[in-house]
């Protein structure tokens, strides 16, 4: 296979970094440019990272692939995508509402921001779930909007350890319900300022603005049916309480279902451990060898732990239970990396699969 | 009112230090002795709690008061209850079964600890909640095992807050189910060793053995109607997950119910806000202006902000709304300070009422 | 004593806010101005907090008085410093460099900005250690800058417990050099935005901007001799390393001394039990009845134990020992509490000893 | 070379935990026993390390080898040490006095213990350092013992980056004296409790018992002369203060010195960058190609972001700067990995060397 040609737009921010680090060395996508806002534009990468104190601002734990320091960095509204096959953007909703748009007309786009998530004629993909079923609908979205790319965008961080593990259950045993306290990572709130650490050191705090109903509508929206007038989403309500700990990375959801059918726990643990991704056999690059981990240890899963398993691609699934207080009532306790499988990295996984099956 | 002499068992742990704190100057009560495990015992107090380098285990912010570092520490198992009106038990649930029967044959025996809970002629003491509707049944004990005094134990420290925010909306709309997802405070673990700091630090842990099990029986029984035959549970079922965060003291619970009548958000605000616990117009030495706090702000309550809210003794709620994943859903977060209301100042606050309602 | 009338400008800040809770109930100071940006000016104080949401940012754990609220918030720039007997100034240090002469030329103005630090007549107040020896200073500054009132700075938060533990060994012994590390509590760094949790969580930071160089100028002057020509600044080198930790409140400092004369760690601990502030007799309210506090328990001082000892004003110091890599070494640790004694509530007991003194 | 066959005794603790993930796969050593206390032998590996719950105790963040579970977990003092060529030790102290001798009668003895180190006939292995000055006193201590094998300790954790980033400086400009501040991670301090999470959220501790005499005799034993009469320490004090900070793993110190002669910071800049570890050039599979990373920015190096350089084996140095507090001072801060090169993993590399210069 020919390698591709990519374009990471926000590509000074902690989100477009992680692209930088999930795309070192990939065997199938070649950086080729690098954008950010026009105020830190025209310097080489390198520089453009440096503070005035000459610190380096890079965050990711990997350091940067060495090739990249001298690529440099454009002003992303003036960025031709007609220069690559592919541009990955990791830039804020009001930024890529204006953004990605100028570079769907020319190549597909992958990304990260919430903006073109609840827009009729566009899929939210989520690797494993939903890539087969709903991207059949991109096509409707170039012949409506006259565009030879498209915008697929990744579902919010918190919806995906949630639609992952619910997704085998659906399946198996039908879902009427779904109810879901999550104690999210500190890096799912970025560094702009993200979390304060004199608001989280001994403390949590019980609200994430915008974050609940996002997780509703995306889980349904994900778990929905693709028919003639786009996705129908799961007639399934969800109900969520989204709160923040002072954990690094790591989303860890405590989610009671309700099931169509009768679903002890020893079945749901086997539906779970039987979950067959849509991209499996594919042999795709960042795919998981197991896209859901069940435990049996009642104390996992844990975020430090468990966040790393499968390279950060792993949804981990522990304490499965009766939830003797609903009818055909289903408890559990899920964990997903946040900035590996819920960004960058499943953004990069969604591309592979676009390669794998000739959308890009 | 005579001030009454008790004795403080267990005094050398950090539950026991938390009465001894919450002892400190009372009107009514005055700690003329103190016991421990055969053990540490026959040394002034003061000089017990000094470990083999000289350091003093204390560990409360508290200092102990001067009066007490001078009292012998006395052998528990040997302990003359005769000699006090009253006593205060923070020991482990083995110990508290083998020790308060003994005292409890003279003398009233007010409990931290798990150890007769679950017995049909003991009730759950949660101030506000149910002390004037259970304590009658604790003539039927004394009858029942010949005791002049009797044993009463505190609920869990996860159920207080629980159970307390529950109360006004049983009483205002009636219960049909309750889930609740908690994010615990580390002093609930205590010291020995307690939860580790390799274990909590960029890290949660989503198993509390056994806890569970204890806030779904304890909520149904504080809740429920003494009759005939004792204390009938609440019919309504309890599903919890119990999980630890890093936060040094307050238990923060998710809280989402079924009520029977239809309950808006705003209906039950008022109900909490309205709420008149049963201490009510006592003018009990610990008892809160203010039994639950209502907030508005949505970030709110916060464990580090909000649970010393009223010396500890509040109950914080906050995020009302509806529930739309189920019928006549509505959910809160609430909080409350596990070692003060749901420990030892709790205690001190049933014993003030056990005193004014002439039981003690 | 007439009661003074004072403005706090920079209220909206955490360390205006600080100043709110220093002065709630103040037997000498009543506040009836409070002043912020003219952004943020314009309605009264309780509106002026609330952010888009409707949340209050409120930073400190005490709740605002209620009679603040109603107070209006004016524009710091045009505050009229002829209304007030005083002004705590609490904004930084560009504001404070054009601020503070506007409210000089009427009244006294008690800051904990830097701007004015390092000016030839401008004391630095520690109180305890040199107001007695340096406040003379004022009247100079006076007459030079043709000021009715003066500016009169507290030192940077990391100074205070550093000189406070120093003051005693200059005075017993002689000093000859200072060596310290520091390990600084968050709130040091403010919340604009201050740290950001993503970089201190199972971290710490060796590096804090500028602050070693102000530890070394701001210990040396005053420490240092009012003479004709100014202050002196004490001849000894002192040479800091800061760094941060994941420490709310409360700033630890690993000191290394060189004394003129023999110390041993028992005549230092004396020497240091023995202080006696320079406020000493005067009865300020906000005066601790220790300003230092020397503990045996070598585990101690630790900040979240003793930082708040004698209500946040006493610096804790610990681990005396002899320093055998050099001649006439002594070492210690200190603590003192940033954001009490090393900032609102020092400048306010430095306010009450100008009062005292009859310089307001 | 043919493979040595080694056993890990300590093998169910965190430190021998390290050593199974540090020989994983490793080329020239495969572990062929395991061995504990007699408490917890007699058992399967997978089975021992599982507690009453099921859950299984291990605490590293790899997974161990599958091929370990099933070796059976035999008594330590029952051990054959004639069934491998080489024993890694990672038990206590007073342990380590007893079984190390049973061992050493066979075969060498690589140990993270400090139970010999202080012993003339015993050498403190820190590679890079002190290898090949110092190991030729093992064949003293095998004729004064007769033993056919030997004792080889590693030194205490927090000398290690110590004593690494002094060896260049020492050799390039001499050394007269030295003082440190650690800021220690948890893991230092094992889990038998180790640091209580009470203890240290929110909080640092100014003490760490026997830490600061081990690495200033340590240190100066490491930097010695290897002569006819054993070693010589260097005739440096060393003086330390260690305090225990909220960090996972990595110790941080901050260091000064003073020079025997003149020493620029750039010129400690270029003698670290150009360290050469006298296990250079002898391609060990465990050895950093870094052994000292020198940074510019100020702000590192930081535990969370430096410590797991070169996996764990490099020192990290930064903020070099003239101390002006002292003559020929000068200033840094070191950050090195406590459980990889501060432990298990430099006793590896120790071994290596060993086997390449024909000692095992």
């Amino acid at each position: 296979m020919r390698k591709r040609t990519v374009a990471v737009v926000g590509a000074t921010g902690i989100a477009g970094q992680q692209f930088l680090v999930a795309l070192a060395g990939h065997p199938w996508f070649e950086v080729t440019a690098l954008a950010a806002s026009a105020r830190s534009a025209g310097r080489p990468y390198g520089e453009a990272i440096r503070d005035a104190s000459g610190a380096r601002r890079w965050w990711c734990s990997e350091e940067p692939a060495a090739d990249l320091l001298g690529l440099p960095l454009e002003d992303a509204a003036r960025l031709d995508p007609g220069r690559v096959d592919l541009v990955f953007a990791a830039v804020e909703s009001d930024a890529a509402r204006e953004l990605e748009p100028l570079y769907a007309r020319a190549v597909p786009v992958v990304s990260t921001a919430a903006a073109f998530r609840y827009e009729p004629d566009v899929p939210i993909a989520l690797p494993g779930v939903n890539l087969a079923a709903h991207l059949p609908l991109l096509e409707q979205q170039q012949r409506r909007r006259g565009w030879k790319g498209f915008v697929l965008p990744l579902p919010n961080c918190t919806t995906v350890g949630l639609a992952i593990s619910l997704k085998p259950l659906l399946d198996g045993f039908g879902l009427e319900r779904v109810l879901m306290t999550s104690m999210q990572g500190l890096s799912g709130a970025g560094r702009s300022p993200g979390v304060i650490a004199l608001d989280i050191v001994d403390n949590l705090i019980p609200y994430i603005p915008k974050e609940e109903e996002k997780v509703a509508a995306e889980t349904a929206k994900i778990l929905g049916r693709l028919g003639e007038g786009g996705i129908a989403p799961l007639p399934v309500p969800v109900g969520a309480t989204c709160t923040r700990t002072a954990v690094l990375e790591g989303h860890t959801v405590s989610v009671t279902v309700v099931t169509s059918r009768p679903c002890d726990p020893s079945a749901a643990a086997d539906a779970l451990r039987g979950f067959r991704p849509d991209y499996a056999g594919l042999d795709l690059p960042s795919a998981p060898a197991r896209a859901i981990i069940v435990h049996d240890d009642p104390f996992r899963p844990q975020p430090r732990l468990d966040r790393d398993a499968e390279g950060g691609m792993a949804t981990s699934v522990g304490r499965l239970r009766a939830e003797p207080a609903l009818e055909r009532g289903l408890k559990y306790v899920a964990l997903s990396h946040n900035t590996r499988m819920g960004a960058a990295k499943g953004a990069v996984l969604a591309a592979e699969y676009l390669c794998r099956t000739g959308k890009i």
